[in-house]
């Protein structure tokens, strides 16, 4: 492999095939609290890079457009090159996690609307919450920018909570990361359980990195099951 | 006086003249912190009364509706009584105190906008930022309602900014509470050097609570700076 550009809490950036695109090699590491929990998970990597992977193809082939480039082998991508919006652009389908915890509404309440927040990315101030005149008002991104990522985010839930209700789980909360490309805004990072809440649809039992953040035990079966049950909708 | 309905950290309420009215005492006390902070400022009902109800004759002169019907003395005001939508309406024009603190930008920066927050009125959960989309999945205010709040304020700042300036103060940032009455959205609670920061527009010295904040001294000399700058300028 190439130069390492940046090693990430989850991720490894290095140069791709030109200046235009970049290889993401997925880690086996997870982190929670900002860093202050971290661990390794047996074969998270692959299963991350392999959820995430299906998922970009999926979304790709319903119109919206992602980084994917093509996979390289089991826990490698390469990507285009964008420049990251400093913003995670977070979905919420029901109350849960910060959410739950900062408005005081039990986990699994029902939300009269799908709920977009953003928080500006910065592990030193703690990714706080920022809203779009916040945003703005600081340069981080324009308001056309943000219309932009609210409707592609939004998108994305209706196709992603579709296909994962096919799968028998609840699409409950997910982050998303954009960056600019060119004169266009795409989809970037990844979409995986370390980034989504996915409920069992039946037992509301979880199967992603709530297992690892609240020490629930099995973190690696949760991933495999999203993956296995993923597969079994799309058919490969 | 009649029967105490609620006491606040800074004011009273108590009944009205009749079921469409209450009446609000200003007090003495100061709090901060969510309350973790105390004290008595000699004079400050006074003064934030006097204040406040200049400031909503100036703002209803200019065809902003609030809860204001008559000063009864000194210290107390007769108001109509409304349903508060429990959000705090936050106007910045520049960076200050917790924005400052939560996105790491230094006191006094300029921002590209005015910026617009909401924060849930909850001394239990410590009054939490609260966004759009969030404000109404929690059914808290309708998107018509947290519209009309969004341009009252900006139409409140755009007439505030321009008064303090000619009084020789910066008008930094600044809290509002409006409430349902009848079928419309008015201004309620009260527009002083509490709520406010206010800062010498030569000097940049603090005439606000943040000299109760961070224990700078002479705060009643600074609510009084403000009350006589202000009578200077709307020359009563
Ligand atoms: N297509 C892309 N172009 C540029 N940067 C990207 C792209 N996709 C993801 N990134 C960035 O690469 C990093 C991925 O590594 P990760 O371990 O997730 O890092 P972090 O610890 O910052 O979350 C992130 O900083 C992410 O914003
Ligand atoms: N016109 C009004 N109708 C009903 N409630 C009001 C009105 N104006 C202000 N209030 C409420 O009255 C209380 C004022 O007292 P205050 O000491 O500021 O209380 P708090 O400690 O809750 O901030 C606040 O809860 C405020 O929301
Ligand atoms: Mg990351
Ligand atoms: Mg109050």
């Amino acid at each position: 492999m190439d130069r390492i550009l940046y090693e990430g809490k989850s991720k490894i950036i290095y140069e791709g095939e030109d200046e235009n695109s970049y290889i993401i090699r997925f880690k086996d590491t997870a982190t929670a609290f900002n860093g202050v929990k971290k661990e390794e998970i047996p074969e998270k990597g692959r299963l991350n890079a392999e959820i995430s992977n299906l998922l970009y193809e999926y979304l790709e082939e319903n119109g919206i457009k992602t980084h994917l480039i093509k996979v390289i082998d089991e826990t490698t991508i390469l990507v285009r090159k964008a420049e990251i919006v400093m913003v995670e652009v977070i979905i919420r389908n029901l109350a849960a996690g910060s959410f739950s915890k900062k408005y005081g509404v039990p986990e699994g309440t029902p939300l009269a609307n799908t709920v977009v927040e953003f928080s500006l990315k910065s592990d030193e101030l703690g990714d706080p919450m920022i809203n779009d005149s916040q945003i703005t008002a600081l340069k981080i991104a324009t308001a056309e920018e943000l219309k932009e990522m609210s409707e592609q985010a939004k998108k994305i839930n209706e196709l992603l909570s579709g296909l994962f209700l096919k799968a028998g789980i609840i699409l409950v909360d997910f982050k998303l990361e954009f960056g600019r490309a060119g004169k266009e805004i795409i989809l970037c990072d990844e979409i995986s359980p370390d980034s989504c809440r996915f409920w069992d649809a039946n037992t509301k039992e979880k199967l992603d990195k709530d297992r690892f953040r609240r020490d629930l035990g099995n973190v690696t079966e949760g991933y495999k099951e999203v993956l296995r049950r993923l597969k079994d909708v799309i058919g490969v």
